[in-house]
């Protein structure tokens, strides 16, 4: 009898849920839940946009989402409820709200409504930003361990800023909570009754590890004098991704359509999951996931400074391995900016005309062309440099543009430089001793873009392996959640397991082509030169040139 | 009695003539004549493509051109013959052909017509780019002071390096050449009989000065053993620009239905003719002509080297001052290309919905726009850079682009920075003390463009004044023709005489504003960082990139 389990996803606009055969891995029915109120341009019944680098969001919106995709994947799938062993839940992070002690959420306490600050923050709110300036100052200046495992810089859209935005902006809001959780351990605590933490999040967000735990209280209350009590309002039992975090009661079980005690795993992080979900199960695999912008995750046995990484947890993806996160700002973005600035009308008449994308009009006239032909190097900086520079402030650049260049060179040329960004941070992980022996994608480029495949196969001069079908986050948390469950209900012994037996790798694979590997290595050579020239000090025009 | 002239302009695809008033510098009839053949692809009779670098063509069309428009010019006027007292001829330079003993071209000697080294060759002919490299290299080694007069650089384009590109590859037409001569020289020929060569030529072509006269014959013995001979197939009495040539023989007239006995001018350079034109009338007074590229000219009293100039020389444009000659390779050409290339449909649909250009719109844009606001600078070398740093192999730069960058903040980055291109120029001439005291402009983008007119005035921080019409090279030429009829016969005493009083000075100026000339100079020194850093040994990636 094949048992199921419900992965669950929170994404930035939307929720959603799918129902997956443990055995098979195949999803059985999803559900998709956009949150009704999206991000909050104003408060409820306050009559005032909230500034532009604030992202809030209703809380209630989570819950039902929670509730309505689960019930209907189950009622989609048709399968019998005693057969469903686990839930695993994936959220963006740090996102995050403040409780009240009977768990309430402190927005809808009296007197609380109209204060921005005890709302739900989005990850992609950006209001701290001087408090994380402020903290990787004083984390240099004390010497701190985990600026090391952060790459030397801490980022706004982290927990840690964005509380102690909270304590500077809002002491009131600060004073009053007595856990500030990330919404999927909420979520979970709504599901199981039981408070936990997942420290994936604690350790990228909270700049957490396992020897040496939270930044010491001296170190908070440097920070803010009514700080060093920090730790007292980060409450739950500390979890990592894999464990079981509790059993559905049976209230939600019954709001659910489940049975009480199915296992619910402990939360995660969206991007991370989708390590296990292209089967990786172990070291020296990177996985580069390809959307709008990049993350690439790599685990290792290893601990290392790496600079500009987003972050290295112990534990935090496969359990007993160090996961490094990096990235890129700008990828799929980078190339949609293109099309849609910088493409002449005869070209979307001709793409119309071929019933093809822009995309694809502009990938086969560029495939004509060999790397280097078009006299073309480019800086991917449309979005600042994520790793391994850690600037927001640079931006891009194109050089070698003549009277004779079209557009589908420049189009050639932004992919490339994409691909050479890639580079910088695989190189910059070998400079640290970590290495990426195997390299796997996913994302909505691997389906979209084959040339764009190609063409990282060939700057990173590595064989490309694909998951063939973009599954998504809740098919990753869905994975969790069969290990979550344990072998004896039907799932798994460990993630390592589940991802191979669960996980999808496509048979698609990108084999670098011998003679396109040496016309990029050096025009990357090129590119490197320009990187550290812009990026690391030659020439600092891209932060000046914002100031004139 | 009104008297008139006739002006000759010799472009690179037609010619045009042009009937003048004397006393008001009025244009009374004109007429245009496209070269039938335009430039050849193969030789007739001979079934085989020239190379790409060639550029021939058919010195018929330039005697057609001749009779035809002039006559046709004449005619449309209607004024009566005898009050018409000079024909002034100006062409593209060097434009040359050999010539036989008796005058005819060689190329249509039996024998010669399959030679392509025995046809006419066209300013723009680039078989001779080794032969440049070669002249320039051996000058250097030999401390040769012409180059001082050309900035450094010995340009493809130039009769020099053509005539040896002759004797190296064609050295039976070399042989059997009684005189190279300018095409201009030799319509001038035609229609007087007397064989002269304006020194004008000679002087940014040739290398010739004053007082050195040509280089040396030891020097032409080493670039070629048997070039040493060179002078002799220069003949021609020496004439300046403003003399009289010679008088049109009876039977030119008969042809053109003009009086035997009419003064023709001494050949002038096409760009140079500009000068007058726009009632320029001594020293210190640069006029930028601004086309698809942009040529700037500048009188001086003075003397001096100036790095990367296409010339220096005395007499060439006003008699008595040493003439300078500057350019960019690409003005209007980098704006066209943008717009044809960069533009998106949707802007392509907005400005014909508005009926007007996409320039326009795009200016329209940017106009809302302040200096600097977009971010965004570049390095205007769509074509290479001409002066001063005399590279064509440097190419187009964009930088400080962002996933928020719209079309018209990089167009307007692109005018901005082809002025910053301009004041380079400029900044030159003062570092070598000549000074452009006033600035003038003509050309296609004083009329259709503005917006680039005003950012011109603001980056240079000067009043720019303009041609209020566009009459083009051939109303300059006329200038010239009723200096050279003389004062007696009802033209003037002088070219500056002439200037004044025919010349064109328009009403339109541009003033600069004060404010963006203080956010231009911040922007310039960035641009200069970024020229000198790409263009002037700081990274060659644009040298380099060609070759991947």
């Amino acid at each position: 009898m094949d048992k199921y389990v419900i992965g669950l996803d929170y994404g930035t606009l939307s929720a959603r849920a799918v129902l997956v055969c443990v055995r098979s891995g195949e999803v059985i029915a999803e559900s998709i839940y956009p949150y009704p109120h999206g991000i909050l341009d104003h408060l409820p019944g306050i009559d005032k946009d909230l500034p532009a680098d604030f992202a809030l969001q209703e809380i209630n919106d989570y819950v039902e989402a929670m509730y309505g995709t689960i019930r209907d994947v189950v009622k989609k799938s048709g399968c019998r409820v005693e057969n469903v062993i686990g839930i695993g839940i994936d959220a963006t992070s740090s996102t995050f709200l403040p409780l009240l002690k009977n768990g309430e959420p402190l927005c809808k306490s009296e007197g609380f409504q109209v204060n921005p600050h005890a709302w739900l923050k989005l990850w992609k709110h950006h209001g701290a930003q001087e408090e994380a300036d402020y903290i990787t100052e004083l984390a240099g200046k004390r010497g701190k361990k985990f600026l090391m495992r952060c790459g030397g810089r801490i980022n706004a859209e982290w927990m840690l800023p964005k509380l102690l935005e909270v304590i500077r902006k809002a002491p009131d809001v600060y004073e009053m909570t007595d856990n500030f959780m990330e919404v999927s351990d909420y979520l979970v605590y709504l599901l199981t009754g039981e408070v936990t933490r997942c420290m994936c999040h604690a350790g990228y967000k909270l700049l957490w590890n396992e020897e040496d735990g939270y930044p010491s209280e001296n170190f908070l209350k440097e920070l803010h004098p009514n700080f060093s009590d920090l730790k007292v309002k980060l409450k739950g039992r500390e979890v990592q991704v894999g464990e079981c975090a509790g059993k559905l009661t049976k209230e939600a079980a019954g709001r659910l359509g489940l049975k009480a005690g199915t296992a619910v795993a402990a939360s995660m992080i969206d991007a991370h999951v989708a390590v296990p979900s292209a089967g990786i199960d172990g070291s020296s695999k990177a996985l580069m996931i390809l959307g709008t912008s990049c993350c690439m995750l790599l685990c290792s046995e290893k601990v290392s400074y790496i600079r500009g990484i987003s972050g290295c947890v112990k534990n935090a993806v496969l359990p007993g391995l160090y996961a490094y996160e990096a990235g890129q700002s700008a990828v799929g973005d980078l190339f949609d900016w293109f099309v849609k600035t910088s493409v002449p009308g005869s070209y979307e008449k001709e793409a119309a005309d071929l019933g093809i994308s822009v995309h694809t009009l502009l990938s086969e006239k560029a495939a004509h062309l060999t790397p280097g032909e078009s006299g073309l190097i480019a800086l991917d900086w449309w979005n600042g440099n994520r790793s391994c520079l850690a600037d927001a402030k640079l931006s891009g650049m194109i050089l070698g543009l003549t009277l004779r260049t079209k557009p589908e060179e420049i189009y050639r040329a932004l992919l490339e430089a994409a691909a050479f960004g890639m580079r910088t941070i695989f190189e910059e992980f070998e400079n640290g001793g970590i290495m990426a022996k195997e390299l796997y994608a996913c994302g909505g480029i691997v389906s979209k873009n084959p040339f764009m495949m190609q063409i990282y196969a060939d700057v990173l001069g590595k064989t490309i392996f694909t998951s063939s079908a973009n599954q998504g986050s809740a098919f990753g948390a869905s994975i969790y959640a069969a290990v979550a469950a344990g072998r004896d209900a039907g799932g798994y012994l460990s993630v390592g397991e589940a991802a191979r037996t669960m996980g999808n790798i496509g048979e698609k694979r990108y084999e670098p082509i011998a003679q396109n590997v040496e016309a990029y290595k050096k025009l990357y050579g090129e590119y490197k030169l320009l990187h550290d020239y812009f990026g690391a000090g030659g020439n600092e025009v891209m932060h000046r040139i914002k100031q004139i």
